[in-house]
């Protein structure tokens, strides 16, 4: 059984879009994950196809239905659907790496992107919807964030990713940001390889690739570093 | 004088993607900004077109090499281009609102996406890259990542949102996650919008609002609910 993802919005040409090349999109074409495609304004009950209307207590901003989402949600996700329900939102839980595994696991994902001042909070809790941000800032709508969520999953699927060790060594992977790489030329602009990965001892390199990444993690992440402390993880170095 | 954007990458019909519909597409096309789109690999030097290569001291992956990427930055911004220079990376420093304010302000960004395993170090030096992340996870290339930022900023630029109110009520601008939204129906599946709401009573629906919006926030956001506790803005409530 592959991954299936299942996507509401008001702009469904937004899709596949990032998803629909490279790593996602070879994936998506070979199997290992599908994704469908729902317009919310479907299900919109009136001629005008109206999904949302003025906020109670008036503001700014327009804000998504209950009814014409809930109809949209369970025509894709009937009530025994076991994949869980996400709405994309700055409100929700931050999106992290093991979210990611964790979602990369399960049978697949319902997600809702909101546009609009907001999406009404009855239909959050009716249906169950878990809300999801990839990060502190206000996106213009949910479909990036999607995208974004997808990727981070489908790179994940098994089979996807030709080496299975580039998904281990990776930033978050190890609670570490990743070490400095280099190639080809060994000098250029008078800048050259640090000496020790030309060195051809692996004990030597490894170390320094840890003590690279520890130096940047702390430098740059000391919320990361800490963290990390806090965990102890029982097998590392 | 508009915001103007510069990707490079090596998957160029990704783009304009999501920023090519909706708030950011009809800004695209108004002019508020700009978005040109550079193929890193039409600057290989080689008969194969080659871009990356292995990473020297062993281990999975490719690297994008130096002296290729920083030709294709020379030739989008030259050393005189006050527009900053950005690499989506997850070992970049955390995208926030008030960055995302900051470059909305500016003249531009050029915004480098990475693929494979990552990029030489030396071109981050050496073309003065600030590295960003969008948030604590892997994605399969920086393209999508980039959208996002850009989403992000183009929704500030003057003459873009239709209410101007409604970017400052917004989750993070400040500095508490949004309130509760409701519209009609009044009743929904037996749920009722909070009676405050239809009171009518703007004082008693703004005391409300910022008690939920504080609410949420202690419960969803410790971390952010004590950063602003440390801040004590000066003006609030």
């Amino acid at each position: 059984m592959s991954f299936e993802a299942s996507v509401l919005t008001l702009y469904p040409d937004m899709f596949p879009g990032t998803l629909g090349q490279a790593l996602a999109g070879k994936a998506l074409k070979s199997g290992a994950w599908s994704l469908d495609i729902t317009q919310i304004r479907d299900f919109a009950t009136d001629r005008h196809r109206s999904v949302d209307d003025t906020p109670a207590g008036g503001g700014a901003g327009m804000v998504l239905r209950p009814d014409i989402l809930a109809r949209a949600i369970d025509h894709v996700s009937p009530a025994d659907d076991d994949r869980p329900r996400l709405l994309m939102s700055p409100r929700g839980k931050p999106l992290t790496q093991e979210m990611v595994r964790n979602l990369a696991t399960g049978p697949g994902a319902v997600i809702v992107c909101g546009r609009f001042e907001g999406v009404d909070e009855r239909v959050i809790g009716a249906r169950q919807l878990t809300e999801v941000s990839i990060g502190d800032y206000v996106l213009s709508g949910g479909e990036v964030a999607a995208q974004v969520l997808l990727d981070a999953i489908v790179r994940l699927l098994p089979g996807v990713m030709g080496n299975a060790v580039s998904g281990q060594t990776e930033s978050f992977e190890t609670g570490l940001l990743e070490h400095p790489h280099y190639t080809r030329p060994s000098e250029w602009e008078g800048r050259t390889v640090p000496d020790v990965l030309t060195s051809g001892n692996h004990a030597k390199i490894e170390a320094w690739r840890r003590e690279q990444a520890e130096h940047l993690t702390r430098e740059r992440r000391p919320d990361l570093w800490q963290a990390r402390a806090r965990k102890k993880p029982p097998s590392h170095g």
